[in-house]
């Protein structure tokens, strides 16, 4: 990798970003695949994030932004057009700069879940129990009814919050069955999208249900692989099938670097 | 070198980019030196230019700018503070983020000729002869007066230019005798900073009067080795001393490397 006066940029922008991985992972892509491009690490904070952005898309080599937190509610006014996922989530993690000059808006958090899922058994049909509406679980629970999940349980101590993101996905997919609060039922899919896991005394977010060596579990709590959360611990006593929050940032890669790549192919 | 989320950013900002040498060689410099760092270049054209400052300068792990063709005037806003020779000049080429996040505004365009030429030759009390009053005819005369020129003679088209140059460099450099218009006296050093010897069939910028061993010959055009300017040509059938643009740009870097430097030291 060398950069020189016609290397394309891309940022990652967020706060704080000295953990982000992208630059290193991205930057690898790019050269991988012959591709003259970068991508550099933006950190901006919430009250300059809106100055930083308009910045980076005034530059005429800038191809492409993620986003991280705490922005990417804010990120959504740049986006001209808004895929459904992102829509539907309220909040994007990508924009791409299209052959016009416009720009379009993703959303690629669920999709590291249900890609990394799918490589384990397939999400058609299946009954998920989903603990957390926030960015996450919106995201996560937005792509698992696109891949065909057959009814998706929400459980979030925040009422208006489940019931918001359960119209949603309703309206963008009347056939899956989307309800709110756990009743108990069986789930084939039980995903963690809260924080509860993030401290080292967390318990489970929630009754999980029976869980069995067919049953799925994911979680998007990223812990020391010597540390999982009590979900992760209860899957694998159970022999169940789990995806671990490091296995959901991986699946995002090929996504990302397609959506990328698509731009250069310049549909 | 492997851009991370740590990594610390620095632009050169123009219009093209294509061409610039600076990312690939002030990232092997911050390499070379253990700094996680890179330089990308940064197209924006003059609509774009206020824009894509304030983006830049918003970015919290961003350090410093380059500034190229033909943003080096417009550039002066952003530094809360500018060296002598910039205010001279009327314009800078870096901009470096301080400790207390304030921006200095520096100009090393005339920097670049005169370390390049001490290398061979002293400075001090040396009388001068330079055609072309624009940017880098400014930023060499500065440079030059501070180094100890005794005397400098300013030959430009556009009298009016060469009077404010000559009024700046005099209020700055009292000790310098700074004059306009060439009366054929005897020169130590002739510099063209005109554009005259870009097209291949120009010829001398003027008169540059008696050259011998002993004279300091510059220009600053960047021609191929192969097809030097008539000046450059001139200078060699008489065995005197050669700086060459390809010099100049050469003898910046380390000025420039050693400007972002002090910074990390928190000088």
């Amino acid at each position: 990798m060398n950069i020189d006066g016609a290397t394309r940029l891309y940022a990652i922008i967020g706060d704080p970003v000295v953990q982000v991985r992208s630059p290193s992972v991205y930057t690898a892509h790019f050269a991988r695949n012959g591709i003259n491009a970068v991508m550099v690490a933006a950190q901006a904070s919430p009250a300059a994030f809106d100055t930083a952005m308009r910045g980076l898309i005034a530059l005429g080599n800038l191809d492409g932004v993620l986003i991280t937190s705490p922005h990417k509610v804010a990120a959504m006014t740049f986006a001209d057009r808004l895929s459904t996922r992102a829509q539907i989530v309220g909040a994007i993690n990508a924009l791409r700069r299209e052959a016009d000059g416009s720009w379009t808006g993703d959303m690629f958090d669920g999709v590291g879940f249900v890609s990394a899922a799918q490589k384990v058994t397939s999400i058609d049909a299946k009954r998920v129990l989903l603990f957390g509406c926030g960015g996450a679980g919106a995201a996560i629970a937005a792509e698992l009814a696109a891949q065909g999940a057959c009814s998706i349980t929400l459980v979030d101590p925040d009422a208006h919050r489940a019931n918001a993101l359960r119209d949603a996905l309703t309206r963008h997919f009347p056939a899956c069955d989307v309800n709110v609060g756990n009743r108990g039922a069986a789930y084939d899919v039980v995903v963690n999208a809260s924080i509860v896991g993030m401290k080292d005394d967390d318990g489970l977010p929630g009754d999980p249900g029976a869980i069995g060596a067919q049953s799925l579990i994911g979680d998007v709590v990223l812990r020391p692989p010597a540390t999982p959360t009590a979900l992760v611990r209860l899957a694998r006593e159970h022999g169940a099938q789990v995806v671990t929050g490091q296995d959901m940032h991986a699946g995002q890669v090929d996504a990302i670097a397609g959506f990328f790549d698509r731009q250069k192919g310049g549909q």
